[in-house]
């Protein structure tokens, strides 16, 4: 299946096909140097694929696994490499592996004699869903998730369920806090997540949800690439998730997105902005994933770092998307002060 | 004068009017935070300006003056100093300066939140004549020029000619180098400099054809901002400037383009694609503005540094633009050998 995003600047075609890491990447890759990122953990499962299908000469770049690689200093030292290795304006980096991959590897691909061909193969479920898909590249700054970064969309996304035969079963929990996510968005997607809830982490189901969540972001990016209205939407539940995440850090993002999610619907109950029944609704979704529920002792000093979200556009005020109703969602923008009152109501219980 | 870029991802107005600075910039400054890059040059002529255009609560980043700043170390160092204003979406980062300002702010403007409003504001005249105009940001990385950027266009462009009072005669001399070489690009451009050859250094000569010089770029911009094509026009002179200027760098960037520009002028007549009545008009500009053409007894080291040029396709080529007749041009690929061969035998006397 192929889904094409095309933007004012640049053109994106994901392909969703088994096999397709191998079957299509040799179409890039003749005539021109190449540079293949990836991080510790894939390499060590895929090694042999990668070198047969990249071939000896070209230079790969192994971060060692983790969010916490996402730095600008490891970009300045991919940079290097890429220097290093004389790649040239025809040149295609190639990123293989999860998010972070996906975003340093992004960005460095853009900021390279301001720009040279980007392929992503997203190996994790998070990435393939959501990270891999839409342009968006970063690193983090200290504290701060992100904020460096670039609207930049890779020439071509290879989505290959091959690799989710080798992923732990909490990355795929972290894969399906995005596509829960996507239920709340998507009328469609939510009632496919209903009647599978029993076998939501198969693998058969998520290779079938995996790109009607991919056709759902490229229609919202294809409308507003640069997040200026409607892209928002795809930040539902990640308010929250990103302070609890920052503060917190002891779970993986799609888990911070579920538990945002929870927290951000509680507060859009108590406003009036949803039904009870389709909360109660998604809900039993989040909690099919999650299990349940954290409380944070701490909170009050987590959603500090709510302060410093992108989305925000005054220092005092925090913006969410909330859900409203089937496939509907708000923004909702709350002052500061009764942001943290409601995270203390609902979350400040050890 | 007013000149508009738009290009498919974002629009970009250029004022041309003296003090255009003090009476424009307040237009951009209600009701957000903002912030301004500068270098220490700037700041100790112009503290007092500064501060009351941009009042005393916007925080100033003095950079230290200087080619030698424009590195990725102080690329991030803005990038903090930009988180720990607390800078938002739609904040401005207004960038007051020379070629590296505008270069590095304006890269720093667009990786911040993934792009956030900039206005330059060009005080050199090779600023306000070419660097400030059509949205190229990068810095360098060790010995290799703008090999990490973006292309940025910014909102505004402020281009005011009360900067170029205070300016030394060296770097009139400097932005000269890019007045010429929109002389070897634009027949127009080429006469009025051929008529005032005696006074190409006058303040009021080079307020009239700064307009001219930016409304060449423009156009040029606004068909192919991501230099696929005509853009690389703009690099006339530029290959061997930049090999020249990373080896020696005791001269500007400017007089660079001038030596550049009479090398490659050189190796153009031997190859018969310039008459030699047109060749000496343009060298005649050249040596009133240079004085003379210095000669370099390791050219064999120095244009190694034209291999790693953006421009070149290929590794053992280089590629160079070279007048061919008034307000005409053509892309030459010399192989790297061949070129060698050439700048031993025009550069490599002692």
């Amino acid at each position: 299946m192929k889904i094409e995003i095309h933007t004012p600047s640049q053109n994106s075609v994901i392909t969703c096909q088994k096999g397709c890491f191998k079957s299509l990447t040799p179409k890039f890759l003749c005539g021109h140097k190449n540079f293949v990122l990836t991080d510790s953990n894939v390499y060590s499962l895929y090694r042999e694929d990668i070198l047969s299908v990249f071939g000896a000469t070209t230079p790969v770049y192994v971060l060692p696994a983790g969010e916490e690689s996402k730095t600008h200093q490891n970009l300045f030292l991919i940079l290097q490499a890429m220097i290093d290795a004389e790649l040239h304006r025809n040149s295609y980096l190639f990123a293989v592996g999860g998010g972070v991959v996906g975003d340093i590897g992004g960005l460095a691909a853009s900021l390279y004699m301001r720009g040279i061909h980007c392929v992503q193969v997203p190996t994790t479920l998070l990435a393939q869903v959501d990270s891999s898909v839409g342009g968006k590249t970063a690193v983090d700054m200290g504290k701060v998730k992100n904020v460096v970064g670039a609207f930049y969309q890779p020439e071509a996304v290879l989505v290959d369920s091959t690799f989710l035969h080798t992923l732990p079963e909490r990355e795929i929990r972290c894969g399906l806090g995005e596509i829960v996510k996507y239920g709340g968005l998507n009328g469609d997607i939510f009632n496919r997540l209903r009647s599978n809830i029993r076998q939501l982490s198969s693998l058969d189901f998520l290779a079938e949800i995996t790109p009607d969540c991919i056709a759902h972001k490229a229609d919202v990016v294809r409308r507003d690439e640069r997040e200026a209205n409607e892209r928002k939407s795809l930040n539902m539940g990640h308010t929250t998730a990103h302070a609890l995440e920052l503060y917190y850090g002891n779970l993986s993002h799609g888990e911070f997105v579920l538990i945002g999610m929870y927290y951000e619907l509680k507060i859009a109950l108590d406003m009036g902005m949803v039904s009870p029944d389709y909360a109660e609704q998604l809900n039993e979704l989040i909690i099919a994933v999650l299990g349940e529920i954290p409380k944070y002792a701490n909170v009050s000093q987590a959603v500090t770092f709510a302060k410093l979200d992108k989305k925000n556009s005054k220092s005092d005020e925090v913006s969410m998307i909330v859900p409203t109703s089937h496939g509907q969602y708000a923004e909702l923008k709350l002052a500061y002060e009764k942001y943290l009152w409601y995270m203390q109501q609902f979350a400040n219980q050890p």
